[in-house]
């Protein structure tokens, strides 16, 4: 069988997009950070949020929309708390950065909250939220985006995708990591639609009059043009499912991410055609061992999340899976197979790598 | 036009509940507790929560599943947490003492979080956010609850309804307050459509097999029988629309309420023939001034929600709502008119009350 991806080792492929973020006058330490947690998606099977996006990066660099060395600024600072301004640097290395900051702050005051303005597009909020899993603690992470949600009962685009993340240690189990975005779908699965001249499933989508919008094509026009219509929330349109819950945890993500550290918020984080649009980050760190014996609880979770995985599977389905198992697993074939990169985004990236001189030392 | 219901002072109504509970042998604070917590769910128009249960304390109370005055321990405290065992005393009073300690540790120590187990039913779990909301904090209440949820994917009950509240202050708009379960309807919507026969919408449950159900009555027969079968979780069945995103908030409720403390969790938790669960609670607070001055974080909330509360609403829609925004004007109505109770639980109540010779001072 004729496959469309091919497999790149995963320390080769973070070498590879790290010296081409050290091209762009990145740090040594910010690279790093950038293409580690760039390859951790496609290891983990969200490739999009992956080296695809490394073009995005580097043309953000480039146009001094994402600036490689503004200085991050502390605007307030507690024990339990801390509010940077990223002034505009790459999401990535400024989030680790907060991230270190609010376990070492969670080590010593049993909890500890961090804010980011002004940042950039940050990947995946679960890798932030594993990082103080790690440390036996309940890791949180959370962004807002630029706005394409509407509102229950809503016309208008509001509020962003907005995902919220959280990790939660198991001892022999892999973890809990709940990674979500707070609308039904993202914009790439609308897109996808569109490519496949698909109908959109009832319950994604609503068009500029708040009514169901089945088009990807017209759909993802009207978002451009900003005439109204947009994604639903998680839970749909209206009440029937739900869908003013999912409406609700956006809004929850904004307020920690922005309104909690002066940011903006709503519709007014948005992309332009010159940039995409400025965010804000919010990560949390809270210690189990301030509730109980870390061990204890881990052997429990264990149990919680063996019981789920052997109950009985739906007749049309294999197995169930918990939050984080199915990345778990996607994550191990990566490291010992190495990375899946679809072919035409490897293509993409040796066309980078020969601007900047910088070659995969791999046969295809 | 007849109307069905009958309005009832405010005031009279939580004290005709609190006489029934010291009646009860509960102390005058934890009846008084009770009392405001369960009225207060009719009066913000959520009457599931409200005094239509008093019935189910009473008789909880009377055969001893409840218990009116087992002490309460601390099992562990630090200056950020604290762990609760109550004990199997009623939920509300238990829950505001614990809320207020969390608050006062919150107050010094920037954020702070406890857990309640060995508890019964706590009433609305938004009331204990609001409580830290309005000391300008982010207020976070959760409970588990007998298991009826179904994973994505599965066919078995192994998790509750599960819901989670978030309330942050503004200044003068109405806080936002989300609280909701996080399976996509509960099981007095299920029990509703039962009464009606009406067909259940596809994405509500799924019966033994793991396929939808669409027949209220044999689902309920199911998920009573324990044979398979229960309710989906926000986002609905599989992956289309997102269930796994509910299944993974159901599975986080479940995690810092019980496995946090060490109680028993998914389908441990069961209602018998003869109790209800024994369920566990998780509350948060987060204080607002350690990462901005409080009064410039409620006028940007405010600008927030009057811009949701502004928005163009749906062609099919009067306006656009924001979480909390109905219930506060319901209770405004509430305490101007009187809460709105269903006319034969109005009898119910006076039914109690010749038990306990307690009577309303009110011609209906």
């Amino acid at each position: 069988m004729k496959t469309d991806f091919v497999r790149i080792n995963r320390k080769l492929l973070e070498t590879f997009c790290k010296d081409v973020f050290k091209a762009l006058n990145l740090s040594e330490e910010d690279a790093d950070a950038a293409a580690v947690i760039l390859v951790a998606a496609d290891a983990i099977g969200i490739s999009s949020h992956g080296v695809g996006r490394l073009w995005r990066y580097v043309n953000g660099l480039k146009t001094g929309l994402m600036l490689p060395d503004a200085k991050i600024e502390v605007l307030k600072e507690t024990p339990s708390s801390i509010v940077i301004n990223a002034n505009g640097v790459m999401g990535a290395p400024v989030s680790v950065k907060t991230m270190e900051k609010v376990i070492e702050k969670a080590e010593n005051n049993g909890s500890a909250f961090g804010c980011v303005k002004d940042s950039n597009h940050f990947g995946i909020a679960g890798y932030y939220a594993k990082m103080a899993a790690e440390k036996d603690m309940v890791g949180i992470a959370m962004t807002n985006t630029a706005a394409l949600g509407v509102p229950t009962f809503g016309s208008r685009v509001m509020y962003g995708t907005n995902p919220l993340a959280f990790a939660i240690p198991a001892n022999k189990e892999p973890m809990f990591v709940l990674d979500m975005a707070t609308t039904v779908v993202t914009r790439g699965k609308i897109e996808i639609y569109e490519k496949l001249g698909k109908e959109l499933p009832d319950g994604w989508a609503v068009d500029k009059k708040g009514l169901p919008a089945r088009n990807a094509h017209e759909i993802i026009q009207q978002m451009d043009d900003r005439v109204g219509g947009g994604i639903l929330p998680l839970g749909g349109r209206g009440k029937l499912f739900g869908g003013y819950k999912g409406f609700g945890l956006a809004l929850l993500v904004d307020i920690l991410c922005s309104v909690l550290c002066g940011a903006p918020f709503g519709d007014g984080v948005r992309d332009t055609k010159e940039s995409s649009a400025r965010v804000s980050h919010f990560f949390g760190a809270i210690k189990i061992s301030s509730f109980r014996d870390p061990m204890d609880f881990k052997n429990d979770m264990d149990k919680m999340l063996s019981d789920l995985r052997k109950s009985p599977p739906a007749e049309d389905q294999e197995r169930v899976l918990y939050a984080g198992l199915p990345e778990y697993e996607k994550e191990q074939e990566s490291n010992k197979l190495g990375v899946p990169i679809l072919k035409k985004i490897y293509e993409n990236l040796c066309e980078i790598g020969k601007e900047y001189k910088i070659f995969f030392d791999i046969k295809i």
